[in-house]
C-alpha cells in the first residue's frame, strides 16, 4: 500500500477540477471591523477591509461583549473541565440556554460548541426518539444537516429547493401514520433566499410532520429581538425545533436548538454529538449571553445593517452587476466561471486590499461560482465606494456582461 | 401521530434504566482550582471541592494561559467571524497548530473545534482517501471514534480491548492489499490503563496498515514536553495520525490531528467537519497555544500529578477499595452498581462538599460502574484526607466490600 500516493491523487483531482482551497490569512483588528491585517505569500503584512465575513454586526467587538469574556475569565478561569455531565456544567452555560430559549419563545434550549454540531447532534439523534421516521430535507441545505440526516440512517427525500408542491407531492406518498421531520432553513446563506416557511408549516400541520428550522444565518438580523426570520413573521410557535449559531451575528462561537422542554431532554440524553464532548468555556458563553441580550433591545443595528445591504445592492445593480436580489442581507454578485471568480477575489485582494473569499463549487453548485458579499453596519461609505470603484474596473477588465441597468 | 409521547417513551427508557442522567451545577472558581461553586435544588451555592475534572493540571487557571486570553480578546476581538476558508484563517490559528505540529514532532496539524469533531471528521474522511479502506478499532475507544468510523461507511473490524492477538488474527484475514487503518487511543480514560502501542505499530507495519491513535487523556500529561504516552516511550514517529484535544489537561477548548503535510492537507480539503464550521475564536487559540507552550517546558506540574495520583492509589487500596491501578493519573473506585454508585456520589456532594460524578453505563458497560477520581496538582493534602473519609464512611455506610489490604 502507498498510502502517500492515494493521497495524492485525492488532492490532485481538487487541483485539477479548480477546487482546492487556500486560506487566506486574516487577523480581524478589534475596535476597527471591518478592518483586519492580511499577511500574504511572502509574509508581509497589509491592512484590508474584509467583505465577506459572518460577524454581520460586528458584534465580536462589541463592548458588552468583551466586558463579559474578560470578566467570566478573571472569575471562572478558561475551560470548562469537562462535558457537560462530567464537571462541565455552569451558571454561565444555564442562563445561555434560558436567554436562548426566551429568544425563540421556546420552554428550552441546548447548547453545542457549534452550530454545525447541534445539526449533526440533533438531526442524527431524531430516529432513535421516532422509530420508523421518515426525514424531508431541502435539497440546498447546509452540509452540516445533510451529514446529520445521514448519520441517522432512517429513511430520507429531498424536496426542490423552496418547492412547497414538490414537498406536497412527497408527502402525499407516504404512510399517513409515520413520523415525519420536515428539515430547512429560513435564510439560505449562499443565495440569501427566504423559505416559505408558513406553507412548509401548513404542509406539515396537514400530514402531521414536525419543524426543524435552520436559522443560523437570521438570528440576531430579523425579528424585533432578533429571533430570527420566523419572530420577524410571527410564526415562532409554528415550529417545533429550532437550530441557531452564536458565531455569526452574535461574534462568538457556540450553537444550540431551542425546542420544547421534553424534546430537549430527549437530545441531551441521546445525542453522542452533544454528551461526549467537553462543554464551551464559561467566558465564551458569557460573551454570548451579552450579545444576544444586547441584540434582544438595540433595534438599530439591525435597522443599519438593511440599510447598508439594500445601498449595496442598488449600487451594484446600477452598474449592471448581475445580482439576485432576494431581499436579504446577503450580497451574492453571480460570476458563473470558478478561474475568474478566483481571479476577481485575489485581485480585489493584492491590488484594492479588499477581501471578498471566491465561493465555488462544492459549497455552490457548478456554473453559479459567485462572490459573496456582507455588509454590515461597520462598513464605512467610503469603504462602500472603494468596493464598488473596484468591482467596475475588475468587471470590465475581466470582460464579464453586464445587464441593462434599470437606474 | 403523538410525537409528545415517543419522546416520553424514549425518556422513560432512561429513567427505568436509572441511566437518566442529572447535570450538577458547577463553577469552578478562578484561582481557586479544584474549589467551585455548586448549587443545589433550592438554589443555594455551596463551595465544593471537584474530584471528576478533566481539567488535568489546572492549567485552565493558569497565570500565562489567562493573560494569552486577555490580551488577544483585546487585539483581536471575540469571534474569528468565519471558517477557516472563509475569513476565519488567523495568525494565531496557524500558530497553534505550528506548536501542535512541533509537540507530535509531525509536519503538520490541524485544528479543530474539539477532539470529538477531530475524530468523527477524520475518521469519517478516511474511506474518500483510501478507496475500499478497513478500520480495525480497539472495543473500548471513544463514541467520537465510534462515530466517526460509523459515518465513514467502510469496512470495519472491532479488537477486543489492547488484545494484539486479536488484532493479528482480524489482519490474517484481510486482503494484503486493501487500505487499512488501526485506530486506538493511547490512554482509555475510564479505566486508566495504556495501549500496547509499540505491539499494534509493529503489527501495523507487518501488515502495511496506517496507525491512528488518540492521545486526548495524555497530551499534556506524558513524555518530557508534553507529547503523550508516545513521546514518553520515544515512538512518536511509529504513528502516522494523532488526535489531540485543549480541553483536559490545557484546559481550554478544543482539538486538533497531527500526521504528514499530505494527510492534513487532504483532511482539511474534505472533512465537512471541518469545513463548514466557524473556527475558534482567536482568543481561544492563544490561550491553548500558552498552555501547549507552558508545558512543553514545565515539567513539574506533570510530576506532581503523578505523585498525587499514586498517593491517592496506594491510600485508597490501603483502605480496601477495589481499584485496578494501572500506572496512570486516573483513579478508578469500581462500585459496580448503578443505583449505589450514584448514592455515594450524592452524599459526598451533599453532606461532603466532594465533587464525583458517577460514570455509569453506557460510557462504561454495566455491572463496571464507577467513580473516577482525577487527582492534580492542585488538590491539597487536606482536600485528599477529606475524601479518604468521606469515601471510608460512605464504603461503609453502603455495605460494599473491601478487598484484603496488602498495606
Ligand atoms: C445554514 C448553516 N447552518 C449551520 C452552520 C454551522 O454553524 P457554525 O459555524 O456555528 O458551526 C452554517 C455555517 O457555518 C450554516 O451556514
Ligand atoms: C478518548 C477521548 N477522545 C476524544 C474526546 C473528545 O474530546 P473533546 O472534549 O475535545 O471533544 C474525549 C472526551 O471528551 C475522550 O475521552
Amino acid at each position: 500500500m502507498n498510502y502517500d500516493s492515494q493521497i495524492d491523487k485525492a488532492l490532485d483531482a481538487l487541483h485539477s477540477e479548480g477546487r482546492y482551497r487556500v486560506f487566506q490569512d486574516i487577523s480581524r483588528i478589534n475596535g476597527r471591523f471591518p478592518s483586519a491585517n492580511w499577511i500574504d505569500e511572502n509574509g508581509d503584512k497589509q491592512q484590508i477591509t474584509v467583505w465577506c465575513g459572518n460577524d454581520y454586526l460586528g458584534m465580536g467587538q462589541h463592548p458588552a461583549v468583551i466586558a463579559a469574556m474578560h470578566e467570566t475569565l478573571d472569575v471562572a478561569g478558561v475551560g470548562s473541565g469537562g462535558t457537560r455531565n462530567i464537571s462541565g456544567n455552569t451558571v454561565y452555560h444555564k442562563a445561555l440556554e434560558a436567554e436562548l430559549a426566551d429568544l425563540h419563545q421556546k420552554e428550552a434550549a441546548l447548547l453545542f460548541t457549534s452550530a454545525y454540531n447541534a445539526n449533526e447532534a440533533t438531526l442524527s439523534a431524531l430516529p432513535k426518539l421516532f422509530p420508523g421516521l421518515i426525514i424531508l430535507s431541502d435539497a440546498l441545505n447546509h452540509a452540516s444537516m445533510i451529514e446529520g440526516i445521514r448519520h441517522g440512517n432512517c429513511e430520507k427525500h429531498i424536496f426542490r429547493h423552496n418547492d412547497v408542491a414538490h414537498l406536497r407531492q412527497i408527502l402525499e406518498t407516504l404512510p399517513a401514520n409515520a413520523p415525519k421531520v420536515i428539515a430547512f432553513e429560513s435564510l439560505y446563506s449562499m443565495d440569501g433566499d427566504f423559505a416559505p416557511i408558513e406553507e412548509i408549516c401548513d404542509l406539515a400541520d396537514e400530514f402531521s410532520a414536525l419543524t426543524y428550522v435552520d436559522e443560523v444565518h437570521a438570528v440576531g438580523l430579523y425579528g424585533p429581538r432578533g429571533g430570527g426570520v420566523c419572530e420577524q413573521r410571527q410564526i415562532l410557535d409554528r415550529v417545533d425545533i429550532f437550530n441557531g449559531t452564536l458565531a455569526k451575528a452574535y461574534g462568538v462561537i457556540g450553537g444550540y436548538i431551542a425546542a420544547s422542554t421534553r424534546f430537549v431532554d430527549a437530545i441531551r440524553s441521546y445525542a453522542p454529538g452533544f454528551i461526549f464532548t467537553s462543554s464551551l468555556p464559561p467566558a465564551v458563553a458569557a460573551a454570548a449571553q451579552a450579545s444576544v441580550k444586547h441584540l434582544k433591545s438595540d433595534n438599530s443595528l439591525r435597522i443599519q445593517h438593511q440599510e447598508i445591504a439594500a445601498q449595496l445592492k442598488l449600487r451594484f445593480k446600477a452598474m449592471g452587476l448581475p445580482l439576485d436580489d432576494q431581499g436579504s442581507h446577503i450580497v451574492p454578485v453571480h460570476v458563473g466561471d470558478p478561474v475568474k471568480c478566483k481571479m476577481i477575489s485575489d485581485r480585489l485582494l493584492k491590488d484594492y486590499g479588499i477581501y471578498v473569499q471566491p465561493i465555488n463549487f462544492p459549497t455552490v453548485p457548478r456554473g453559479t461560482e459567485r462572490l459573496r458579499f456582507t455588509p454590515s453596519p461597520v462598513h464605512s461609505q467610503e469603504m462602500i465606494d472603494a468596493l464598488l470603484t473596484a468591482m467596475d474596473a475588475l468587471w470590465s477588465h475581466c470582460e464579464l456582461s453586464r445587464l441593462k441597468t434599470s437606474a
